[in-house]
């Protein structure tokens, strides 16, 4: 256990390593190392059958949150491959890089911003000694080459970030949604870095997934939306996290900011290895909108069709991590109880919105037909409406076990009662109560628990 | 018109003309160009508004139908970058080429299989008439590479088709989902090509989704479960489009079947340009597990857990496409109407299960603020529950013409009976008939249509 862990396992909330969640991902089939059977490639994962669940969970709770509920924002979806002078508009073919150096003795390689302050005061190797090369700089994009003909490929680019498609796409929305200023367009999707050090498992990887708010305004009201949407989604994380005292802002100090930010700031949580970064809220300005203007050609400034005014909007930019969240969601949830006998349980605290499996439906006894059958019939109901699995192998306790550990906020037993009185017992995964529901209530009693709100 | 378009409006039913299409998908809002400000990237297109709304929707209906009611079949996601060996392993890097000739004289490039047979006997341009060169091979996967050091990168490619992950991944998904053969796994995700004739607007892109079902099963039940599956998606597409007569099988002959395949179907929808390629079904017998097993060393073979008995895995495959759904499903929906007094209605008959948004909901007033006031109420308790627009400008007539034009299966008016009685009415895009229907009952009404069964 490193130094971080010890001082965090001695707070009253015990945070959990990282390894315990990878353990849990692959053993339940939440995530796999891509192309594990080839030994892998470092910063690439696949999602399981439970984990692509908890990620269209995920997805589909911020896509409703975000676009249906409101009314100044619609969705797009662009490529992952653009136009190559996308990415020198955006200043990405010239800055987006990191700093390396390498150990002229043991040849390691480090980034210069991820190096111990004595060792960049000494420039010595943080683990031999060694002396340090010059710093040199790396672009982090990933590039792919269209066309067949060797002499006529255009190099391009796997996008760096998702947003740039929002500001390529920003006035065929605006000619064709009848959307005005100020309106917002979201997306999610895809992003590709070609990260020197990928680690800590999801948090940093090569290819991940992003969803993005830009938010187009006026000059005269960026204070105001900025405010709206940072505490917006401050509290959309709140309502799906359980320990709400890990999450915080961090303000970027001016040593931080991009040259046309007035302020930014980060959602953090904390984690066992300390406070990172879940989403940016980042005042854009006209940044982005004027680049492309230039690069392009394009005039992407907007006429107010009430008073004439001729501008370029300004943006709030809300940026975050499908990733992330659904990491930093699994260790927010992930819990080992002890019970008074001195048994453990694993339980993942999921909020049923977001949970994976949202009910498992079980026969008391395996062997008796009519239990059998009436909980396959109860599957059947109950699956048109939800993700739900049936379950007959081992005793009651260890299945209610095997659904709690992947989060399963309900579990649904069919025992000899419900033959006469066709009722039957919801046990609450948190609470580990039950109740006798009658099935004719059963699909709306957890339809009602289910459905975000 | 071509002649092809001529033989096709002769017909009973009019086949819609790809080119309007494509003017509705920029026009409303689907689909534009990517990076269109910067003159666009053959072969790529970014996804509006409505595009994404629809998109996501026939995403969800597949998914819903294919893994949630699909008691043997679950989900992965997987990267779209992989370890290269897979594309060894696969036959990708050697054999997924097109074969390209040029013209000597005006410099025209055209795939063989493209070329029509009196040139290709004559060996002479369809264009100009100048002698072809020799053919050669020109492979279809994108490069990039991962790592940040020149002599130290990674070759690598974006996958030539998803599938692949579902192989890699499928020790994992038994080792994890507690599935026993027969099962499947399901996916949605990007593929890449670099086509060298990209075109027909979404129909072949370079870079474009996929739908696969990659079913495992013990090789004396092969038939039976392509039998199942075949059948199951020919239903799947029957019952989603209008044109019934426009579905057809074609079985591949034993020219075009790959060497380990006993049959191979295509569902073919047949649109302006002809019948085309929706989905395939295939017979993939041990091929990809056992190819993966030798390049990988790593033994997938199944031990059956009741007879002992070790085997690879024969597979059944279901492979379509989420673009080609897209389009297709538009243009089967594309209708323009022409009523008696010779007015044009362009109407989507998209199913209501699919259509990008479900109702909308208009006063019939704009300047009656009770109406108003009542819409807005009536349009905020809609919008928890589907995609629903608000729409005050111009006319009743024109606002339904403007659902109509983007598939809206129902507007909902408030007018001034609403205020006494608290009902609204409800109108059909199809049939144009309206009824009253009380505002307590107008969610369940609505859901109860567009919520798929």
């Amino acid at each position: 256990m490193t130094q971080t862990e010890e001082k965090l396992e001695a707070q009253d909330t015990p945070q959990v390593p990282i390894d315990k969640i990878v353990s849990l991902c692959k053993r339940r089939g939440f995530v796999y190392p891509n192309s594990e059977i080839y030994g892998g490639v470092a910063g690439f994962y696949d999602f399981g059958p439970l984990g692509v669940e908890l990620r269209n969970n995920i997805r589909r709770y911020w896509w409703w949150s975000m676009v249906q509920l409101h009314d100044n924002v619609v969705g797009i979806e662009g490529a992952t491959i653009t136009h190559p002078r996308v990415w020198e508009a955006s200043g990405h073919v010239e800055n987006f890089t990191d700093t390396l150096v390498d150990c002229k003795k043991c040849k390691r390689r480090f980034r210069v911003d991820h190096l111990p302050a004595e060792n960049l005061a000494s420039n010595s190797c943080p683990v031999c000694g060694g002396e340090l090369t010059e710093p040199r700089k790396f672009n982090l994009l990933m590039e792919t080459y269209l066309g067949v003909v060797e002499g006529d490929k255009m190099k391009t680019y796997l996008r760096g970030e998702a947003c740039q498609n929002i500001y390529l796409d920003y006035d065929n929305v605006l000619k064709s949604s009848r959307m005005q200023i100020p309106f917002g367009i979201c997306q999610i999707g895809k992003a590709y870095r070609n990260e020197v050090t990928p680690g800590n498992f999801l948090f940093r990887q090569r290819e991940f997934e992003q969803w993005d708010l830009q938010f187009f305004v006026h000059p005269s009201e960026m204070d105001k939306w900025f405010d709206y949407w940072k505490e917006y989604r401050f509290n959309w994380y709140k309502g799906i996290v359980n320990h709400k005292d890990r999450l915080r802002f961090h303000e970027h100090g001016k040593d931080e900011l991009a040259h046309y930010a007035k302020k930014a700031f980060d959602i953090e949580y904390q984690t066992i290895l300390g406070w990172q970064e879940w989403e940016g809220i980042h005042w854009r300005q006209d940044w982005d909108l004027t680049r492309h203007s230039e690069y392009s050609g394009q005039d992407l400034a907007y006429t107010d069709p009430n008073t004439k005014e001729r501008y370029v909007p300004w943006i709030v930019e809300t940026s975050g991590g499908v990733d992330r969240t659904f990491l930093f969601l699994l260790l927010d949830a992930y819990e080992e109880e002890t019970d008074p006998k001195g048994d453990t349980r694993v339980v993942l605290h999921l909020h049923p919105w977001l949970a994976p499996v949202k009910c498992a439906v079980f026969p008391l006894q395996k062997n008796k037909e009519e239990l059998v059958n009436k909980s396959k019939e109860i599957h059947r109901m109950l699956q048109r409406y939800m993700v739900c699995q049936y379950d007959d192998v081992a005793n009651i306790g260890r299945r209610y076990r095997r659904q709690d550990e992947i989060g399963t906020p309900y579990c649904v037993t069919i025992d000899f009662q419900t033959l006469d009185d066709q009722t039957v017992t919801v046990r609450n995964r948190d609470t580990m109560e039950q109740v006798r529901v009658p099935i004719s209530e059963l699909t709306m009693y957890l339809l009602e628990r289910i459905t975000w709100k």
